[in-house]
């Protein structure tokens, strides 16, 4: 792999995520030279997290041939509230008893022997597009990670847009006012219609009351518990009405929810990702640019509208990024 | 006045408006010394409208007991697209006869004898809050103009945000997908319930319909031909249950709206301003805020939402301050 020679220029950059959690051993210029993945703990608290993590980030620099030891750094990319200067995540929901504060960086850093910064998940994920990926030959840009919810990342003019610490909540953008339950406990959000969780709680909603399906028969023989990417993927293969009601469902939301921060931002691109954003790809991109030029104010000057890049790999290529720069 | 020996020091700001034309001499220091008050010519060419604007400066000045020759410039708020270079505007569409660019600067320029910068109507009002008004205390805000339409201005980190030169428009966030008709000509947009003219629009509908309303007799009564904030404001003292209605419809439109901003952006505070939104006042700000608070993904974290500060010359103070800065 030629890394032996360039160790003292590699990062390991870690996705947590709520079903999986993805490591990569990365060069200073974004490739990925070994790389791991493991499922997220679904039992236990987040010191049982951060030792799969470690597990993960092992697993990566041994299918790199790299000692762990020898990297300039690694970083987190984490759901929840993260704190880049005291590596602390908190209130990340969809981890097991994750509500209080844990100190995930000290704790990783200590396990690995190396400094360990923590970000959070879409920005570093939009970086990376931003700075690796599609986004590359643009100045401003909105990142949409369409997963089991909707997240966004925002960089304008060339700097990443936190506001107050919490900016980039695309997925709570309104899209209905009174319309459907979100898992955040509003109505009409924009994930309510195409967060892959809520989709999955309409199916099921629907196939009880005796619509037809093979959703869940796809779900039982690919092993799965719940509606993956590549289950709602097949079912669409399969021409699934159901499937196909509630994908354009949840693209006619998208349309409306980004061509409304188009509306307000003017940003020069939106990068498709996610989970769901990557398996379906580019029709299902082209899909939402349409379906976002019913509502763009501009709409004869639309943005660039693009499939992410760096693909599955690029939350935890964006997490390596953290030391790219000095912490904040 | 005391404005003789301070000459050098003044400028005139000119608020281009759908309906009026209001003009000010102001200070440095954003103190108006004279103001004035014109219709816009509702017919004609861009070259009547800029001899009226002409005229308001003049009768601006005269109020003040100054020279026009003797400011250090004038600034002009205008809508449709402002050429802050060159000094044109061009798609004016509220205005007559103002689709092809027309050197508006040049043209005002020559009539006046001092230097003329253009710039977008809602920036300059929203920067004035920013500088001047209830927007002081903060670092980045969303001024939100509630009039015949729905206008948005943005200060991110200090700096006004202008994407690709059409940012702001709050306007068209799509509060409703497949909802009621905007003037722009598509559905759902935050302006197609909460815009003064497609209020005025609904309730004429619902009037010819056999709706009872005392909005037409109180229009007739104050000698207008349009339902105007005043107009609005009146019926809602007097408990009218449709304007009751369509206000509601509209405040629980920009709640939804603006927070669907609030959420991508995270801004420290919003100003409300506009003719309605002045109109209406504080009590109406609060029930934004509340309508506001249902869709707000930190509701425990609001940003401040506040009554604009500068009042209905807001505008022609932000034109003035076009000479706080070099063109851009």
């Amino acid at each position: 792999m030629g890394a032996a020679g360039a160790e003292a220029k590699l990062r390991g950059g870690i996705d947590l995520g709520g079903t999986k959690i993805q490591a990569a051993i990365v060069t200073a210029e974004g490739e990925v030279v070994g790389d791991s993945r493991r499922p997220t703990p679904s039992s236990g608290g987040p010191a049982d997290v951060a030792e799969q993590l470690a597990e993960a980030l092992r697993e990566a620099a041994a299918a790199g041939g790299v000692d762990p030891g020898t990297l300039e750094g690694i970083g987190v990319g984490s759901p929840g509230e993260t704190n880049e200067v005291t590596g602390e995540v908190s209130r990340a929901v969809n981890l097991p008893g994750w509500d209080d504060a844990f100190a995930l960086g000290p704790a990783l850093s200590e396990a690995l022997g190396v400094p360990v910064r923590v970000g959070n998940d879409v920005d570093v994920a939009t970086n990376a597009e931003f700075v690796l990926g599609a986004g590359r030959p643009y100045g401003s840009i909105l990142g949409v990670f369409w997963g089991t919810g909707v997240g966004g990342g925002l960089i304008l003019d060339g700097k990443p847009w936190h506001g107050r610490g919490a900016a980039g909540e695309i997925g709570h953008v309104v899209v209905e006012i009174g319309g459907a339950h979100c898992p955040c406990g509003r109505r009409g959000c924009m994930e309510a219609y195409a967060g892959r969780g809520p989709m999955e709680a309409k199916a099921r909603h629907e196939h009880a009351n005796g619509k037809k399906t093979q959703l869940f028969e796809i779900m039982e023989k690919k092993g799965r518990e719940r509606l993956s990417s590549s289950v709602w993927d097949r079912a669409l293969k399969q021409d699934d009405q159901l499937a196909k009601k509630l994908v354009d469902r949840a693209v006619k939301a998208l349309g409306a929810g980004v061509a409304s921060a188009v509306n307000l931002l003017d940003v020069e691109a939106v990068i498709i990702g996610g989970g769901l954003g990557l398996r379906l790809g580019q029709p299902y991109v082209e899909r939402i640019a349409a379906q976002m030029s019913k509502h763009l104010f501009l709409d004869k000057r639309p943005p660039a509208i693009v499939l992410a890049e760096l693909g599955d790999l690029g939350g935890a290529i964006g997490a390596s990024l953290l030391f790219d720069a000095a912490p904040r």
